[in-house]
């Protein structure tokens, strides 16, 4: 590996360098000087791009990029290749390579305000303008960028990423490796009142925490709000897009997929590997199954077994809401069968009228 | 009262306490120390947890709460009790109590910007990188958490509370005790162009503010845009979720609930003990009477009168609404009703014709 | 003009002056004396406001305005007026000359960060707590208000507007005269994620930028999502209201209007005038076409040509989804009548029988 001259962080690797560092097969010329990623479209000289499957075969021919990472089933290409059987997964991992590295200052920002009763482990980098209350401990190689807000007593993990902006509010815990991107809200109040005597809503507190797991990554502007008692919780693995919201004492499985503008109401628990597609909404104390997906801006008011795929307000069977949807675009058809019977049958009425007269 | 050694702010009351404080009626040991509140799964010894109607009593029984608030139709749980008819209300002032305080610096943070030209009342706290512009007033006994903003002549009440992150824009208005969490917009532009003669959307300027009434409490990351003209006005008592948008000229009457996600369009205007579900869009220039409730997701494109439960896109009554649900999810049943009539109609047809002849 | 005295920014303007400025007729006394704009009912002396068409003649005649624009259809009113045959666009342009400005600071406030790696032009302001980070470049004359954030190596044009608490991430590039409201996230990581050997969702490293073209504005508390690869594209003269999400390469035509809430998957493209208004979603890798509209609530799973109004979900031409939903609301009676039909037909079967017997 070398670094290309003039610029900042920018790496070239050889395809034969590549290949085994990340345990693929080499068809080509091992000694392709790889200066970058790009999709197949995107890709010039010194550019590395992927195909999945025989519908990249098109556009794989026009590109111009110097190698591809290709499926057994695609080695026949002329390019000099990257074999991997999950040719996807094995680009994300090189892309990793060439990514632009956040321009964070080392340690902390003199402009950062960290409380002196908060512990910062080694090699963690606080942003300018950015906030650490007392009692919160930030652990090793943990990044919280300029403007981004941790309050008190939180606990962080190693390696996390606080991008600027994102807030975490008072008590809550996150494990290693978690993602917050900007604009988040971790920990804001559960939204729960009881009407008093004047008529008034009448504020419960909301005393309890979130938890976010290891491995956890929430996009931009979200709101996860803290637990009445006890802990809102976002288990290990799971990903989180932008603009969603979790209320209290929600509970996420791991590995689940949540897409952007997703609703979901007190109290309900997701399981394993369950997939929100956008603007779905769960009602409050539902049970979503392992494995379940529900399709975008489905309604879910009632639990879901494990393994089903749902959609529509309400939520049910995609089979059945197709099938339905079918039915409905049919409507007009329907009611004019309808009056041709209504007419037929007047006709039989009458026919036999006459006859019997 | 005492304090409990070791702890930050954690207080313990005897039972006999909580009920002369709170005017409940005691059942069992006074003397009973409670040093927390907790639900019934979740209580310890020394917590106080609380039952709402004969569907706790099993989960009650299972309870290691030391003590419970319940109505006086449970006196006989084997607990030491707090009777109230209103049991919930009762458990959430006694929580206030117990509630961790936020660890708010006194007076204004060092690192905070604070106009010269704001006045800034008795007990008002501004915590680290909050910024308050000039002509701003803030009233006594108010927090600006670390990072809020607050713009230039602003009028916020006495003990409001502003999260970190929060943003308060130029001339808007809010009372006194108003709540905004954390990522929160309030006083935006409004959406408002008209095409010009290049067929550019030219851009009304929005010179109005939003007024936000006593006691109001909005979640974190909403969007509350000024108006073009005048207020946008969210009325005493009114609380909002998260990710809330309310665009320019709407009016909020007072003690509604707004769920998680619901968007109101321009001029909109809300009696009082509205309440809306998550997810739910009114249309612009709607009015929707006192006391209506309209379910999740619903869209809502025409005004509703008073004491209403609506529900769907569009809105409906919600027995209409479940009703036409129940004919669509037999839409196939009927298209089968419908081909057997046909196929009896042509045979009756058919027969007649063979007796004709 | 002159200028009000005891007040900070109030100017006053004779109609005459502002006719010659705007370039409209006037129709009466040339020397009223206007010193701000208001709506028909909010107007008090001194104030001009508007009318655009006759529904407004009962409005206008209550009026206390003290002069009004008028198209020509109303010259007849009672009013000293300014003529003209946009009546809203022309009011729209007199009402910023009343507008309160910003109080921003000159040139770059204390309590900001500002990398000195940053280019900064000509009469560009940073408010107070502001970040402006390494390699950015801030055109001339635009504004980074007090707790806004610019990453590195971001391209800002010239009269640019950031308000408090915008974020505008690293690389991210936009034109001239771009306004980001407060909250808006701009170049968040796209949300990419593959299964990895182990079962868990792997992230694609999301390396694009998002580009803004001039005269875009964006709401508050929205999320634009950086590219894959490339770009995530915002054409000239687009408007996006607040909460709204834009994912990863997208790519918005000019002059599009975007209402509050709207979700947009990876990937999609829309053309030039595209309205969608509130709440609606769109799937990925669909293509919209040129001037289409997409009514409030619907979910877009399919591409749609240029210049159709549509609605739903899934989205319909809007004919169709009218004349579907009254089908819909007619089912119960249609199954009546499938109900009575089928009393007939028995009967006409049992009389059959009966006279074949």
């Amino acid at each position: 590996m070398s670094v290309k001259k003039g610029s900042r962080s920018q790496a070239v690797f050889t395809l034969g360098e590549l290949a085994r560092r990340f345990g693929a097969t080499i068809k080509g010329d091992p000694e392709v000087p790889i200066a970058g990623v790009e999709s197949l479209a995107g890709a010039r000289t010194g550019q590395l791009s992927f195909v999945t499957g025989p519908r990249h075969r098109g556009e794989a021919s026009a590109s111009e990029a110097s190698a591809l990472v290709a499926p057994p089933s695609l080695e026949d290409l002329s390019f000099p290749l990257l074999v991997h059987s999950n040719p996807y997964l094995l680009f994300a991992r090189i892309a990793g390579l060439f990514q632009e590295p956040l321009r964070l200052n080392e340690g902390i920002h003199p402009t950062a305000h960290v409380s002196e009763e908060a512990e910062i482990g080694p090699g963690v980098r606080i942003g300018p303008l950015a906030h650490v209350g007392p009692g919160s401990r930030i652990g090793a190689g943990s990044s919280i960028c300029g403007t981004a807000y941790v309050g008190s007593d939180v606990r962080i993990g190693s390696q996390c990423l606080l991008h600027p902006g994102a807030t975490v509010l008072d008590r809550c815990v996150m494990g290693d490796r978690v993602i917050i991107h900007s604009g988040t809200v971790i920990g804001s109040d559960g939204f729960g009142y009881t009407l008093d005597e004047a008529g008034s809503h009448f504020k419960i507190p909301q005393t309890g925490i979130v938890q976010i797991d290891d491995d956890v990554e929430i996009g931009s502007n979200c709101g996860i709000d803290r637990a009445t008692f006890d802990r809102t919780w976002i288990q290990k693995g799971t990903k989180i897009d932008n603009l969603v919201q979790i209320a209290h004492n929600v509970v996420i499985g791991e590995h689940c997929i949540l897409v952007g503008q997703v609703g979901i109401s007190g109290s309900t628990r997701l399981g394993r590997y369950v997939i929100l597609a956008g603007q779905v909404g769960l009602a409050d104390h539902v049970e979503i199954g392992d494995g379940t997906r529900i399709g975008a801006k489905s309604g879910v008011a009632h639990s879901i077994k494990a393994g089903q795929d749902m959609i529509g307000i309400p939520a049910m069977p995609q089979k059945q809401w197709f099938k339905n949807l079918v039915h409905f675009q049919r409507l007009p058809q329907y009611r004019d069968e309808v009056r041709e019977l209504r007419r037929r049958v007047q006709e039989l009425e009458a026919r036999l009228n006459r006859e019997d007269r």
